[in-house]
């Protein structure tokens, strides 16, 4: 599709949104725009047309918009932590895209775009790209969630309230979304089931799956970016900056996928080199609904428990976790636990989309942007052994009694895997102590919820200062690597190395 | 059972073997001879009568006697390495034990007895304890092994036959026993099937098992102290000092243990808290056959693929490898895939055994002998991801061509945990080079088989040699730790951490 009609269309597809919101987003705007220099008209520089402009579209030379500015950006293109997706914007506007990839919006991008100026655009070639209409129907959020970014919304919930809960309250969950929220409406929503190799589609209302065996599941979900910050600090990563609030842990009820496939006419014994893909209602800036894909053979195993969500702790979905259904891989990266779903198709490829081809792939230390082929390396479908420190926080006062203090947090694995042992240290490992854990019953292999963690820790006599470490072991008794240097990767995904925090000791006379 | 009724019930049982191995045990023997010199008459020191000796069996006071020696080892029963199976020799010799844990024949312990000596065995209580008889039935060796301990035998496969092969050659493969090894015919064994809840009990012969459907399964074996001898550089640990030639891979073929249980009438959906035990012919000083026990929910788990194995490449199992059958637990620990197996228990409890209760379970690097519980620690049941580098090996001088040298190994993970990337660096970890993989196709969650991998390695201009470090990343993306430091443990086991070898690089001109 061309890209220009593609966000157009994207606009148009919003248009019809309820228009009560606003005011909350123009107050935001205005916001934004105290922070926002770039774009403006500058006397001193050429004037191009929009048609001059257009015809700069190739890797040699690669010129965009921004409201009144104009940049030659080609030398910019090979670090475009998007990758290809910028060359939707070849000689046009890029507010259509940022409107909808809200994470562009923050000082040091407008900054890093001025930098590429090279003139204006001509009075008579200005559109207005308001992004009011994409992100009116937002829903409301819990102002207890750490915002990471406004649009698309990214949130992590508080390490207090990690611990504070086994099972998540559904409104501090933490959110990670790609683009605007879709409204659906349960009672009209219907997914569509394709197989590919035979041809056979259904679409199936919620009713209609709900005839289906009833099935439960708890299961923490964990973006394949949390703890991202820590790795941040060997060597810079692209990515939201989570810290350790990228992860919470809910009971999710619907159905299980393998039924829906076997009553679809799935063969079991046919896996091999097929996939499922999941496409959710959220569209992209280029019209593209957000997709990524799971083996077959995964969505068929019994134990690996594939649901497909309408609640989400005793409720229906919340909006911003899915609102009507949602797959829920467990044991696998977030991403793959596709909100708003709207399609499953069983295939002989996996998912085209950006999301699946271009990202959640796992590289080494070595990799660049440059030398990284992602199409070669492999999917992230399952998470690594992780933990963290949730209380103290780093730089608390915390009280020592009998020479020891108080400490908690998570911990979790991917794949199945139960956690079977936390170790924390408050003297750089040279002595480690074994936390009480609180888990969930299910067995090893099939243990999707994450287990938290308490301690009492001996702590170093007369020290004013102590740092924690904390270390996870799983039912593989694979454990954490100890530092972040050779995990390190380009995304600064899969960041479980130990978690450390420092903290003043506070004792008592 | 009263321990020297069991040593004496021990040797009888195995008096009908036959003699003809005899003479080359023999030969052994005088070589051993020369080295021990404990136990031999001090006319300096008191006598003590077998009768006297015997009162001390307590904690409080513990004699032990060997040959003519009398020793007061009360102050090292905490340190045993082998636990509480010492208080089987209370107030006795300790010779029948010894004969069938044969480890405890070195010269640093034989010196370690003496230290404890205070006195001399009258003449008239001295008791033959040749271990003639019990060894005179083991096996032809392939003398390519590296033979760690003569009796029991244990050896490990060199590492340039391990690369040579994907599927280790059967004579190769290393070598694992804890007692001597029992001579069973495939015609007449009988595998006994006991279902405690029930009482169903069930013997099956060789033949009846082989009318369920045949599997066959790829799977490498490791011992869990596989790599023991790196972690002893951080603290001594106990246990035979494997390198990392405790792992080979074959082919294994017989039925599937699941069907075996379903035909038996287990059922499916009543597995939590329940066990298989596994118990072979083997048999211990005190009588007791060897036996370690495995989840029930893993026995009837399709994708846990736990065989009762009657082949090994094709060819029946060797004596050293369990004939006539032996069960395969892929992914877990070799211990757990007990040979010359002669009941399968189905219980409410894990197996009593020493090897099951004391042995095979992961602490954390501060705990000690004296303060570990093992009745509270998991048992392993499954092993982490590791590699090694096979060629070159250390101290090798190898050829660089145009800056980079050629290096290969192996690398593994447990739980079918597919290995996906193994990352090899020259420098220390400041460059990693992803290698070329050798895999089975089986799918990640049932990939039990080992990975082979080479890879051509940029080694730094001018440097006369280079430290090689290899690290796996599996399916789960769990990588391995960077030292051993923090996974140190009592027993040396899941020792993972990169391996290391130090090369000389041979520039010719």
């Amino acid at each position: 599709m061309d890209p220009p009609a593609a966000a157009a269309r994207y606009t148009h597809q919003l248009r019809d949104v309820s228009r009560d919101k606003l005011k909350k987003n123009k107050q935001e705007k205005t916001d934004e725009n105290k922070i926002i220099e770039a774009g403006e008209k500058k006397p001193n520089l050429p004037t191009y047309s929009a048609e001059e402009i257009s015809k700069h579209n190739t890797k040699n030379s690669f010129w965009v918009t921004y409201r009144h500015g104009v940049y030659d950006v080609t030398s910019f293109l090979p670090s475009h932590p998007g990758g290809e997706q910028i060359y939707n914007a070849a000689g046009l506007s890029i507010e259509p895209f940022w409107n909808v990839y809200g994470m562009h919006k923050t000082r040091e991008v407008y900054e890093l775009l001025e930098s590429y100026r090279i003139g204006n655009l001509h009075d008579d070639d200005l559109v207005d790209h308001s992004d009011d209409e994409l992100w009116a129907t937002e829903p409301y959020r819990d102002p207890r969630l750490i915002v990471k970014t406004a649009k698309p919304f990214n949130a992590e919930i508080p390490p207090e309230y990690q611990i504070a809960h086994f099972d998540t309250p559904n409104e501090l969950f933490y959110v990670r979304q790609h683009m605007p929220v879709p409204e659906l409406e349960a009672g009209s929503h219907r997914v569509r089931v394709v197989v590919e190799e035979t041809g056979a589609t259904r679409e199936l209302s919620l009713h209609q799956l709900q005839r289906l065996p009833a099935a439960t599941l708890r299961a923490a979900l964990m973006c394949a970016g949390n703890r991202r910050s820590e790795m941040h600090h060997v060597k810079p990563v692209k990515g939201i900056s989570w810290a350790g609030g990228a992860i919470s842990n809910a009971v999710w009820s619907g159905v299980y996928l393998r039924d829906v496939l076997l009553s679809c006419g799935v063969d079991p014994d046919d896996t091999e080199g097929k996939h499922v893909i999941l496409t959710g209602a959220d569209i992209d800036a280029t019209g593209q609904k957000f997709s990524t894909s799971i083996p077959l053979a995964t969505a068929l195993d019994a134990g690996a428990r594939v649901l497909l969500a309408t609640h989400m702790n005793g409720e229906p979905l919340p909006p911003d976790h899915g609102r009507p259904l949602r797959a829920i891989v467990p044991g696998a990266p977030a991403v793959r636990s596709v909100k708003w779903l709207e399609c499953i198709t069983v295939s002989s490829e996996e998912s085209s989309s950006h999301w699946h081809k271009k990202d959640y792939r796992a590289f080494n230390p070595s990799t660049t942007w440059e030398s990284a082929e992602f199409e070669r390396a492999p999917p992230v479908y399952s998470l690594p052994v992780t933990s963290a420190i949730c209380a103290p926080r780093h730089g608390d006062a915390v009280p020592v009694r009998d020479g020891h203090i108080e400490a908690s947090g998570y911990a979790y694995s991917g794949g199945g895997a139960r956690v079977v042992r936390v170790d924390v240290s408050a003297d750089g490992g040279r002595s480690w102590t074994e936390a009480r854990l609180q888990q969930d019953a299910a067995p090893h292999r099939e243990h999707y919820a994450w287990t938290l963690w308490t301690v009492r820790l001996p702590v170093p006599d007369h020290a004013a200062q102590a740092e924690l470490w904390v270390k996870a072991t799983d039912g593989n008794f694979n454990t954490q690597p100890e530092r972040f240097d050779h995990i390190w990767n380009i995304r600064g995904i899969l960041s479980n190395a130990y978690h450390r925090v420092t903290v003043r000791l506070h004792r008592s006379r």
